[in-house]
């Protein structure tokens, strides 16, 4: 109907026997087993991007009945986030969680060639897989095949009914239990062409895509492909008035067990939404703005310390070892990092049913969320800002898959994808440059029509009010961009509540009414550079009037939620219809461009700060200086788009003045090794 | 002097008396090794991205005499990247290339927490790295690790030398040859403060970053770092007049063998410029635009042939499996394949000593293109264009060392990462929409100030002109986006070279003089498209008067080569100051948005084309209607913005007209399944 995708993403094919799942989405489908026909699974193949695996492992997390069976070829194999995937068994709990039986389908080819994994013996395969904490079976060999499969099957899930067994019964155990996993050896196009002028076919990677391409004009490929469409005996199988022969009705499954209906299959029959604390709760005073400060991360840890004890076993973190380096170890109140490896008496913060998931793999976290919220429940991930680049292309495949999910109302509501991108890259002045990148944005707002919002609440509590509307919210991508030092707070959780509806408010406390300029910042630590600069210029000058507007969301679609896309009329009611406007933007600024240029764009009027990349080992400040963001910056250039304001001499005497202020910071920084007290100590003073 | 970098990228710490690398460059030290002391060798450590390990592999590559002593982290050892790199041993030949002796330094802690590694039992450990390959060797112990660990390199020194003779003696050897890995068990913070306040501090991951923080005001952290560090009897080791004692001067290597001065920790150093057949060789006649076809990849796959035979182990081609499928199978003529597991006899241009690397891990191969390049000699990276995505982020850490290093002309040149972009999303109808993804190219026009091109050929003869000047480049990064199908000619190689050199170029043969409207097409599928567009609109009527410019590059600075970007002056005078501007862009229209925001823009003159997100299984001129890029939908614009030049009925008309195109286009492929031939045998008129 209108779309090919749509069959495309509905169909399945099968190879070896087993039901593959179409390559790219990680949907998950159920996969009966025939051994325990009363436990459901899912079954999980993997693409180009190899993370079947950790979404499989995500799918039985808190799902203490599930098994899912686990499909990755051995092309998939060779990716890095497959390579590492195998390890998340020792971040499930048996107990608490549901098991993943790993089949390794070894066919031995890729689109061109053998694959690694297709020539390496036996005796390594099963070293490796046993190295990897596994128990490895190898199906292998010819006509006995589906008996030794089934044999192996039996096994494996008696294993597994064992280990769920011990897990049940000792609570405190401090030992690893290893679960089984399958390598299954069949050639690869296995049951079709063996051969064709001379050339090898099944049981090579010649078998691989179209085998007969000219069947219609080819004598012999016609012969071929005949031989072998006729080798399954469809008319014996099969009868055009009664269907299919009893025989195989009798083995599709039943109601639920059916490929598809699994209820874990479809995120809208399990989700449940998060019960969630009141923000008002955890925020702080801010009536007099700029007075007092805080950590958005530390506020943000409480919240979901609270979120975790409301929301037993339906809400997650995810965390590439960063918890603490994140200042979100409040979380460790209500819950502990799962860790299912022998655990020391001194390690700390660590439970074999721990909430939170901490492992050095961005790609594998990203998989566990996907199946984690693809199975109805919630979770955050949490980053260094710059490490979330590692996992820019899973995004943007979950981001495809939620574009197309949109069109199909049987899937139905999921929960969104939450990011929080904090230990920013204008603090990560003393790990330097390779922790400076904010190049994630600008992957995230170039896909038009995806659902995803990008948000920079300026404070703690604009943190916070945020973080409760992603929660909430159903179907997208939400990133956060919020720090984790102690900065001012600016908005009341009311104001803040404001702010997020538009996705941007001009701040009366720092505005005069028709102004002459406008002053705009994305980002929390842009916004105090920027109200430094407002400080500044109304301490130098009575002449200008000034205006503060602040904008806490972008989307694909320009300023403001997805969806509630800010007008031209709009944006004028912001940022004038003429005016100069300076934007101090927490990005590359190429991103803010692509997005003005959508608003009527006469470029003149604008002017844009952001990160240029001149990251360095440094001071904060200086970070804000090297890429032209300090407040001195900004208000050098006000003073000079003022300069029909003032009187020229006093111009000259101000630039003058804080240009000479940028050289001494150069000088003393160097001296010092850290930002003169004028910065570190600089508050926000009503004017 | 200026920037603290400069002392940080400088710098080196000691851990278990190894000589680490400074985290995320990647960039090899030398590392002298004992055993033989005549073999220099390398030593790298991996930061967060987790590729020290490819790169390693990639420094040995055609360097039979070196050998790389590659520490990874038991952190970094977490990561995908290099949980699959480990497979690399199954690509290098050791009898044409140096060796790899892998050291996986498990010190057993992260920074908040134990690492898997650090966990795991050493059963598990050997059996997991003898599955990848290796003959694990075990260093642990308290007292006498120093002598454990002199055998232990011995012993690793020995069986590689005996390994080198082993595969030197047996050219048609048919067997894998399983080298030495070092597992090094050490405690976190060895030798630093034992315990603090009751805390376990070595051997736990509270030793991770500063662990006395307040030594100046608390008398207990004093006296525990007085402790620490007169444990190192400092006093002892040096004299303040003569410097440090005999013992220690004795074993700090001389000359070349000093950790930095390996001349293969030098690009510049060992940097040969390749050989480079004439482009015009394998160009083909354009003559006549239009009229032929040709596949940009077929001609690529020619030329690369040639340059490997003009250049023997000083070029490589990266690969994830797709030098087939990216039709680049020309160079099987001059090389094969890298495999060096067993190799059968139906087996096709696989050879243990091939100059291709063909693994499906797009991490590893970059890591192997960084290893080779960074060690001086040049590679290509061949990819499906949506895959490319998967190493962003590497791509972004290596534009930041080109950056800093660009800073020290000790340095000097290495030669540029070249990437060549094909299978493009335009032409993934049939692979469907996670195969369309042009994401890359912002990621990378985003980054002012990094020495980063794009090209986008129009045809294969301008693909030969552009990958020719690639190859000669130097510290950058080039891009190539170029399909593999059939596809019009357009240029001599004169002309390509012609607009090469600003990067772009009005199309006499499609143009007017005194242009009404320009269209702009960048992109060859967007090319086609266009001057399709031109070709209706000439025969449908006469008033209007076109330009057609072709951009063939764009830079992180703008229109044009880095360093060469387009002035307004220029830019006026291929755009005109006032015409309406109709852009056909490859990539997502916002890319450009922001390129166009620094010239002057008045956004109202601009309509810009491009993928938009549309993406499905369907055919490839549907592809170009549902994203508004055909040329049915680029002449109904020019109809509409040319209202003023033609009569009002007759614009209604042509609209009409080309709207039920589309309308009967979407009824036709759903019907037969293809394109008309309207469509696919439309070849360029003269007008």
């Amino acid at each position: 109907e209108g779309s090919l995708e749509k069959y495309y993403t509905e169909a399945t094919h099968t190879e070896s026997g087993i039901c593959y799942l179409i390559k790219n989405f990680s949907w998950p489908y159920a996969f009966p087993s025939h051994s325990n026909p009363g436990t459901p699974g899912v079954i999980l193949e993997g693409g180009e991007l190899g993370y079947a695996l950790s979404t499989a492992y995500g799918a039985v997390l808190d799902n203490p009945n599930l098994i899912v069976a686990c499909v990755v070829g051995d092309g998939e194999a060779e990716t890095g986030p497959t390579a590492t995937a195998w390890h998340l068994n020792k971040f499930v709990d048996p107990r608490t969680c549901g098991i993943v039986l790993p089949i390794l389908h070894l066919n031995g080819y890729k689109i061109s060639g053998p694959t690694i994994f297709g020539r390496m013996s036996n005796k390594e395969l099963k070293s490796l897989f046993y190295g990897y904490g596994y128990e490895p079976y190898i199906i292998e060999g010819g006509e006995d095949i589906y008996k030794e499969a089934l044999e192996v099957f039996e096994e494996c899930f008696r294993k597994i009914e064992k280990i769920k067994k011990i897990a049940k019964a000792k609570r405190a155990l401090n030992k690893f239990l290893r679960l089984p996993m399958i390598i299954l050896k069949t050639p690869k196009g296995w049951t079709g062409i063996k051969e064709l002028k001379g050339e090898k076919i099944e049981g090579n990677y010649l078998s691989h895509q179209v085998v007969v391409k000219n069947a219609k004009s080819d004598a012999e490929e016609l012969e071929a492909l005949e031989k072998w469409l006729k080798s399954y005996k469809f008319n014996e199988l099969f009868d055009k008035n009664k269907g299919f022969i009893k025989e195989i009705k009798s083995i599709i499954p039943k109601g639920d067990l059916r490929m598809g209906l699994n209820k874990h299959a479809f995120g809208k029959k399990t989700y449940r939404p998060l019960t969630l604390p009141n923000v008002e709760k955890f925020c702080e005073d801010a009536a007099e703005p700029g007075l007092n400060c805080s950590s958005s991360m530390r506020r943000v840890g409480l919240y979901l310390s609270e979120v975790f004890k409301m929301n037993k076993s339906n809400f997650r973190l995810f965390s590439p070892d960063e918890t603490y380096s994140n200042k979100l170890d409040a979380v460790f109140k209500a819950t502990m990092r799962a860790f299912v490896l022998p655990l020391k008496k001194f390690d700390k913060d660590m439970a074999r049913s721990g909430g939170i998931m901490e492992m050095l793999s961005e790609h594998s976290l990203q998989g566990l969320m996907q199946g984690y919220v693809l199975t109805g429940r919630h979770g955050v991930f949490a980053s260094y800002e710059a490490f979330i680049q590692i996992i820019a292309s899973m995004v943007d495949q979950y981001a495809k898959f939620l574009r197309v999910a949109q069109e199909f109302e049987w899937r139905g509501d999921i929960p969104s994808l939450n990011y929080i991108l904090t230990s920013s890259g204008w603090r990560q002045e003393h790990n330097g440059f390779s922790h400076q990148n904010p190049g994630f944005l600008g992957n995230m707002l170039q896909k038009p029509g995806c659902a995803i919002n990008i948000y920079f609440p300026p404070d703690g509590n604009s943190t916070l009010v945020i973080l409760k509307k992603c929660l909430e919210s159903k179907n997208s991508i939400n990133v956060i961009v919020a720090g984790k030092t102690c900065e001012p707070r600016w908005l009341t959780p009311a104001l803040a509540q404001k702010e997020l509806e538009k996705g941007l408010m001009i701040w009366d406390f720092a505005s005069d009414k028709n102004p002459d300029i406008v002053l705009v910042a994305i980002g929390d630590y842009m916004t105090k550079e920027a109200l430094a600069a407002i400080d500044i210029i109304k301490r130098e000058t009575s002449e200008i009037r000034i205006r503060f507007v602040n904008i806490c969301a972008l989307s694909s679609q320009g300023f403001g939620i997805f969806n509630k896309r800010l007008t031209q009329e709009e944006f004028e009611e912001y940022f004038t219809s003429d005016k100069p406007v300076i934007f101090n933007f927490h990005g590359y600024p190429q991103i803010l461009k692509q997005i003005l240029f959508d608003y009527k764009c006469y470029a003149e009027r604008y002017s844009i700060h952001g990160y240029i990349e001149n990251g360095s080992t440094t001071t904060p400040f200086d970070m804000q200086i090297r890429n032209n963001t300090s407040r001195w910056q900004l208000a050098i250039e006000v003073f000079n788009k003022m300069r029909n304001k003032i009187e020229e001499r006093k111009v000259k005497k101000l630039i003058k003045k804080y240009q000479d202020k940028i050289k001494e910071h150069v000088e003393y920084i160097k001296r010092y090794g850290v930002d003169p007290e004028e910065i570190e100590l600089w508050q926000w003073r009503k004017f």
